[in-house]
């Protein structure tokens, strides 16, 4: 294992080529947009990178069929472009390589969990399928600030190994082997950042944010176990500390959504106030089929649902969730026990 | 229950005061302190309800033996007064009361739980001891902004009377019969908040905080199983949900000590600033003594320790985090099991 190639040169993508660049390791930057694709080929990213340079030894590239030449692969596009990366990338000679997935969603055409669409579309053996999540804002990664992040694999010599690989001196890599579970944990908390922020855009305090995300991560354990996925995941960093980063921060586009949306009382206004890809808008969407399906019962997602395609209003939903009945705070767990 | 007397005129107690007169409750709020007492007796509080006045209906006193004419007895002092406060109630007819303690922190002389002090000292049966916490700052329920925490208790019959009782429209009661985990919980948790003021005075960034807070309840969930705490009470609102509120409130006292701490490099400085009773600096002693002797392994609370009683720099603690050998990231669960 000795170069990685990153699929995608957004704020995420760049700031990991950056990071193992400088750690020395070979590193190509591919970007599928060519206007970005000009921009980062001077070393200077079009939306984030105007306080950090892109370090000379990545190599930047429009040309997919590079990937070839790597050993592996940083997956860190938005969901919705998944597809149709892989199916550029298909017929390319990549059945040896090792994937690392950084899309936090799910496969919005199919539902299916991002490792799950690799291993389909590129034939791909599971245990060469990674997943990296955890609280980690590609900003602050980038200036150097301390990071701690969550690397899932089925293999675990394999994990050990890109563990140390990929840990820098303000980067700690910790390994788990539940791959749907931090996969699951990293998509989904896009609702409940979303949730945090219309908390924020009602002013209704911390007391209530706390006691939202508490209850959110409730949510999060009956969907993952739903599809596998360990309890335990959840209250690790790709759970619940991926949710605090992105429910507390004020650079997380989702949070920040749903702060405009309660702000002006409009989803299509607060979508274009955000100008950029929101991952919850589709997560919550393929959540509330799911939920619906099998029922499981998800409040917070469900009003967070009714807000963006229903049009309800979030005062309406916190009133709905106010007004639930009481209480044991852990009968939902005996439930699922 | 038709009554209630609340031991303690501070911000909490002054608000359960007026909460529960705005329910139409009798209530009595007994203030030890003669000076706030007689701020109190104007229905004005000294620090805090300068912009929530007490209703004239919350009837306030500075004698203790009143007491025994009312059926619910709030405790809610800084656990340092405890003991003499028992010492003054034990002679007085109260065996038959409902004890609810708000105290977060242990009896600093026995190292003992407030619960079981309340059981040894005034010979009262445990299962009329409970226990209220959660994410709540009193600033935020005495505007009425929507709250939510758990009451915990052995006795299930008399907790859901107590949860139609002590519910009213912005403040939800969840129940939870884990008495251990709730009243532990809300005491250590100040430890960790000192540790994220810490962070924030250091501007580690949101990455760092987040998963600061995650290893944090890693060791939440070590101090409590040892005690005999449930493990899924760490992850309700008496664990998660009060660290969270602590750990990013302006309000958090314990918070902004460890702010100040990072600041000034100086704790005697920090302590001066804030003024006020930190119930963190006590608990992080008892919880030194209790981790050396049962060697359970506290990284974050062994510096919060270190900064605040050797005088270790708080940039020399962050570093000695970060250079801890690579894990697993639930390998302290598979020990713990």
């Amino acid at each position: 294992m000795k170069s990685i190639f990153v699929i995608g040169g957004g704020c995420w993508g760049a700031t990991l080529a950056t990071v193992y660049a400088q750690k020395g390791l070979k590193v190509v930057l591919y970007e599928p947009v060519f206007e970005n694709y000009k921009y980062l080929k001077l070393y200077y990213h079009p939306k984030f990178f105007n306080y950090v340079s892109i370090p000379k030894n990545v190599n930047i590239t429009n040309d997919i069929s590079e990937i070839q030449n790597n050993d592996i692969v940083f997956l860190v596009i938005p969901s919705v472009y998944v597809l149709t990366i892989l199916q550029k990338i298909k017929n390319l000679n990549v059945k040896e390589k090792i994937f690392v997935s950084c899309v936090k969603g799910f496969e919005p055409k199919t539902f299916c969990r991002i490792t799950e669409i690799i291993n389909k579309v590129l034939n791909i053996q599971r245990n060469k399928i990674f997943v990296l999540s955890g609280p980690s804002h590609a900003e602050e990664v980038a200036l150097g600030k301390p990071t701690a992040i969550s690397l899932a694999g089925e293999n675990k010599e394999l994990l050990v190994k890109l563990q140390k690989l990929l840990t820098t001196k303000n980067l700690r890599i910790y390994i788990n082997t539940d791959v749907v579970g931090v996969e699951i944990a990293g998509a989904i908390k896009n609702i409940y950042a979303i949730a945090a922020g219309i908390c924020d855009g009602l002013k209704l305090g911390n007391n209530a944010k706390a006691a939202l995300l508490t209850r959110s991560l409730k949510e999060m354990i009956l969907i993952g176990t739903h599809f596998g996925a360990q309890t335990q995941t959840f209250f690790g960093l790709s759970g619940i500390g991926d949710l605090l980063t992105t429910a507390y921060s004020g650079y997380s586009r989702n949070r920040t959504f749903g702060e405009y949306i309660a702000k002006y009382k409009n989803v299509e206004i607060a979508k274009q106030k955000i100008h950029t890809f929101i991952e919850g808008i589709y997560t919550v969407k393929t959540i509330h089929k799911i939920a619906k399906k099998y029922s499981i019962d998800l409040p917070i997602a469900e009003e967070v649902y009714k807000i963006i395609y229903k049009n309800k209003l979030p005062e309406l939903s916190i009133k709905s969730l106010l007004s639930r009945p009481l209480k044991e705070e852990f009968s939902w767990l005996k439930r699922n026990e």
